[in-house]
């Protein structure tokens, strides 16, 4: 049997992040250019000769979007689809809607950085009634409780398990498996792939839109740690634009 | 318990509706007016305010991406998906490719009238060799037989066995399902929803991109038969201008 392979694909470029405003769980759509980084992933799928046989996605247009268009490049549109709100970007809180560089001003760099990339301290907890709230949405109506704000522990928390329930198997059998999610929802799962520590995970940045891949043995060990971009060069530079944020 | 709804939707525009080209199992694209059909497909279900709880789809491109457009507009973009190629469009058979007014020059008004609306005569069968042949396709891998060449009975064969198992259970229990699908699996889907004739089944068209509704009770009993389009005006319009293909 041959080794199993996960690709993680973060979204391309989407509305608020070129507006600079922190996201979370709210819905926004991919710009022009984000359309354009998915079908590049596509193409650098198409080319790097890897098949996607499933496709799981958080409930997240701009995930949901590059994968169909990345799917669609890579003549794997038809493959069987999977949505869980466990693969969901984390909920950023009460900070859902601001502007990244007016949040630090006013903040001060300390706390922006420790909302950012602290692992367990999550922003204030944003209000049901509040216009960015998912408290009411109706895609998460089967939720225990819908979440108020979270931190990297917390997507840890809910993501780790459906990854090792739904995923890993599918993997282990020697399947290869397509996620297309979000920049903290892809570093939880990177974190426990490659078992980083709580404080080095701070400094780890997934840039959009570039097919990062793992192989996995049928014991589910991951056989090349830290995994490999389908386009290196560009995945550096990607990554060093994600770490600038908060910069006006 | 509220009763079921069922969504049938007809693809945009293809490529090959456009060129006039048989097309049957060929994985053809979109056009832009097709896709424009989606969005305006989509918008119909949100202005009638019905909301899918889940997606089918065929194995193929323009059905799959007529519904990613449509429930994208409509804010579903997010509900569970299952793809199948028993919601495939009909087989061809040999004329997939073909021109079809060249088709109907060559072989004459009553032979090509036959093999488009006959119930029970399919065309000839397809080589596996031949360039539009799904013999070696690997989204049909796990088929015993890929088909070469289907007639509607043959669809009604592979679809409403599907359709009682898979689907119609989610509808008795007051789901809201979407299906997306082509012009002759849908038309086999409504044959048996309304109890139509093998003789006038013939006579049935359906439009593209309008969105078509059934609602059933608990034990599958359609309750308006003949369904209800979302634009009525629209879909006797384009039921016309399906009839008219073949002419030049």
């Amino acid at each position: 049997m041959s080794n199993g392979q996960l690709i993680l694909l973060r979204h391309g470029q989407s509305e608020w992040n070129a507006s600079n405003q922190f996201t979370g769980w709210v819905d926004v759509d991919l710009t022009e250019k984000g359309q354009e980084e998915a079908r590049r992933g596509g193409e650098l799928l198409k080319e790097s000769g890897i098949e996607p046989s499933v496709l799981y996605t958080s409930l997240l247009r701009r995930a949901i979007k590059t994968a169909n268009i990345a799917l669609d490049v890579a003549d794997r549109h038809w493959i069987p689809v999977v949505r869980d709100w466990r693969l969901n970007e984390r909920h950023y809180g009460a900070l859902q809607g601001l502007n990244k560089a007016e949040t630090k001003d006013k903040y001060g760099e300390e706390q922006f950085m420790e909302w950012r990339r602290s692992y367990g301290t999550p922003p204030p907890e944003l209000d049901d009634d509040n216009e960015f709230s998912q408290a009411h949405d109706p895609r998460y109506a089967d939720l225990d409780t819908v979440p108020k704000t979270e931190c990297l522990k917390d997507v840890v928390a809910r993501l780790v398990p459906y990854f090792e329930e739904e995923i890993l198997p599918r993997v282990k059998r020697g399947e290869t498996v397509l996620i297309a999610a979000h920049g903290n929802s892809l570093r939880a799962l990177v974190k426990h792939l490659d078992n980083i520590s709580d404080e080095d995970i701070a400094g780890l940045n997934i840039p959009t839109g570039i097919p990062l891949l793992y192989e996995l043995d049928a014991e589910g060990k991951v056989l090349n740690p830290g995994g490999r971009y389908l386009d290196p060069e560009a995945a550096a530079a990607g990554a060093a634009a994600v770490a600038a944020q908060g910069n006006k």
